[in-house]
């Protein structure tokens, strides 16, 4: 089901400018038994975002609304949401007389890949860099041509998910997930100031360390330091968290914080 | 009037990945009198655009033929054209058998700015910055935030244009426009290898000023530099010839140069 501010309907105005621009924000939320996971912390960076971007929205309580009368029956079901600046005139300006425009999508949960969270995944390296640009670091926007070309490097399902460096050569996600490793005990995840999407799965885990009192280290990492790190995981909403038994060819280790973190937290 | 793949449509699937990544391109063609101007450097950079991003259209007839049936009677008018990768599963990985989704959008002719260029534009210099991705760089891509936050930097009419920087520093462009600087008799523009859009009436000015023997640099241009010159002009499919008569607080000479390129080109 589609919901285009509240309305069920099957088409975006082709004037909206996340089609025109992506001149958006958007979330994809794991729903359970009809209640969506982690929501607080999609809300907070759906609402962060539409402020850093200027996009004069702010109501939760409408989203939660939609997305509840967006649901089937299922135990588990997929919900992305979609708020853009809205339609408008021809040209970047904003026009703040005009409301931003919300768009619920619901779908099936797809099921197809979940042995991967037991036996953990194989990682390339993206030839794709991720371009600098702290204004939007951060933000799960629309605009996301590089995780398209990067995506589209490589065509063979065994190898999983794709490591992303920015022009510099530091480590900062992957294609469609955030990095952990752990080395010496210490969780140690990728500083996402510069560019990169912080996933609230990120968010959960480094609350959850915190909360342990596991040791957490956030901060600059390059290509030549995550080589030497012997375990590995990637996080996101949808598939929670998915050990990488292989790194560029490097075999890697699932261990004992992966497996409590994944005990410990929300897995599909 | 709005067409989808030919057919005249008051909406996009919202699955489409124009609406979910900004993944796909577009044109800004002004027609006059029927007739699409700069048609051919148009389509050379649409199709250029989607062989770099994977997306497999060619078909230059097709769109003209859509461009055609969308027009009205009126002497001037503007067809924004959007190809897409099209509609297809959730993710990144582009699915080849999913055809590209042609938009076509016909709108009447912006006629109030036309004074401009005549008396030539004040241009203020963006905090924002343009990431340099190799990757992207050319390109009228559908991922326009950056042009967004710099446009929506500043609310004044007095000011029309905002000139944009990278983060290196260079001159890039301005946000919906190429730049030209005019220094002893040579045109100069920056190159467009690291980001920017390589628009088609700076290939066009730049193509004429070969075919005139003018003087011409296509080189990097850092900011300095740039306040150097005395002579600076504008240019985009819209507004064909804008010059500079202010950056940045510092008044600059319409020079004979810029006057006589707009003699020889289309200006609206």
């Amino acid at each position: 089901m589609i919901l285009i501010n509240g309305d069920v309907a099957d088409g975006i105005p082709p004037l909206d400018r996340g089609v025109a621009y992506g001149d958006g924000l958007f979330e994809t939320v794991t729903v359970i038994n009809g209640k969506p996971a982690l929501w607080d912390y999609h809300t907070d960076r759906l609402l962060a975002g539409c402020r850093r971007l200027g996009i004069h929205f702010t109501d939760r309580k409408i989203l939660e609304a939609e997305l509840q009368s967006s649901l089937d029956k299922s135990d588990k079901q997929l919900v992305k949401i979609i708020i853009t600046r809205g339609g408008g005139p021809r040209g970047y300006k904003a026009d703040y007389s005009i409301p931003p425009t919300r768009i619920i999508i619901r779908t099936d949960f797809p099921s197809s890949r979940s042995g991967f969270s037991h036996t953990g995944i194989r990682v390339r390296l993206c030839d794709t860099r991720l371009a600098v640009q702290p204004l939007l670091a951060g933000l799960k926007h629309l605009n996301r041509l590089e995780q398209i070309l990067a995506r589209n490097e490589w065509d063979d399902d065994n190898i999983q998910e794709g490591l992303m460096l920015d022009n510099d050569g530091r480590v900062i996600e992957c294609i469609s997930s955030n990095v952990f490793f752990v080395d010496d005990n210490t969780l140690i995840t990728p500083a996402i100031d510069h560019c990169g999407v912080e996933g609230v799965q990120r968010r959960h885990i480094i609350n959850t360390a915190c909360r342990l009192k596991l040791p957490l280290s956030i901060r600059a990492i390059m290509l030549e330091e995550a080589m030497g790190f012997d375990e590995m995981f990637v996080t996101n909403s949808l598939i929670g968290i998915w050990p990488v038994k292989e790194l560029m060819g490097k075999k890697l280790f699932i261990g004992s914080t992966t497996r409590k973190l994944q005990s410990l937290l929300y897995s599909p």
